[in-house]
């Protein structure tokens, strides 16, 4: 099951023509992705990273930019899992407003990597179980 | 002709895997695309978007994340117009290390809006002149 | 009355060396700045900026880095305000994580200032009392 | 001898009032940082982290944001040090824009530590040599 977590449009994040920069949507992005492994894999992503050495880089993705972030918006974000490979799995981020526009899609590939060798690994079966059920 | 421009990898880009975090990659091509403005069109982007209240945000990205880019590395960008359209223009980029090794490339359509209004408008003449000799 | 607010750090924070790098610790700052505004003076940030064009860019610093943030720690920010002048105010911040150990704390006086012009103005009465009651 | 160092004001760093978000100033500052290593002690700041693994962490800043940086802005930086201890030694920074006119100041104190440890450490003879001569 996708999924939905919320954060506010912070004051950083937006540029002189009073939207959101977009290298930082990624950013935005990214700290959705790191939230979302408590809930689809029961493991935090600093525990992952920390202490099972263990990381997702990005390799590849493809984004739309549909309607711009404004300051003092809420993104909502639905995030689900549209393919679990052997050592990738593809993501996908439909970010929504507080009126339910929708603003930015993305799909990425992440990488399951060795976090001291930046090496490919097999995506561990534990992992795997969670990756698979977050499905849209 | 493309552009050629080069960047150190500076340390804030680094994150604690020791190479760049992503969305900084995009930002680091913001800031190129921004500095070849002046030799493209002969204008700078701070004149474009402060004067003429003209800019080019994105709208769409396809993006391969070959390899790392590191702390220390200097960053070779190449970066031309793969089509002018009446007001959208594609942009590519490749970025590769002082060994000659690629380690990024990517896609951006970006609109010409009117920075007031950010709606849409054609890409004057004097623009596009330059824009269209940007070829590969 | 001080507001406390956490938030946790997120990866984009983390450098190389695994801990916050420093001017990051300045932007999560001026995020709970932002969050403070409803708290203190029953208006958010992007209200104030926004609608009534008023903000407080930050004039001086006085700042001490006491213990490494790190990545999966939650941050805990106690703020107040120590003065208030007839155009600019006092703001303490004292951060410390999950273990209530003191992390950082930075002392800045921010001007209040027609966002419009950036020139400086009297505060007006409605925030001057919120701001006025938020004492350690 | 003091160290001049000058980058553009890139887009990134403005913000919707259309001057620098200021923990981005000191993100420009550790760029400065970073570079002067080369002309103060003659070893590029990644070859101190990555090789020697020895960094220099901030712990105290004292600063005064004098005026605004504007998109367009070539900031001139003018860095000396001012007091070399044992295990810490105390920077100064003054930028300037392209009309001499006088924006940030700041004093910094980063202590000497081994980067695996974050523990601080004497300052090696030979870095010392260049930090003594870098005065104003």
């Amino acid at each position: 099951m996708a999924v939905i977590l919320s954060r506010r449009v912070d004051y950083p994040m937006i540029d002189s023509a009073n939207i959101a920069y977009y290298p930082r949507i990624y950013d935005l992005a990214h700290r959705f992705f790191e939230e979302c492994w408590q809930e689809i894999c029961t493991i935090s992503y600093p525990e992952l990273i920390n202490v099972r050495k263990i990381g997702f880089p990005i390799v590849s993705a493809k984004t739309e930019f549909i309607a711009p972030l404004r300051y003092g918006d809420t993104v909502k974000a639905k995030i689900w899992i549209s393919r679990v490979g052997e050592k990738s799995c593809t993501w996908q981020y439909r970010f929504s407003n507080q009126s339910d526009e929708l603003l930015w899609s993305s799909e990425q590939i992440t990488v399951c990597v060795d976090m001291d060798s930046l090496q490919s690994i097999l995506i561990p079966d534990d992992l795997r179980k969670g990756l698979e059920m977050c499905d849209e």
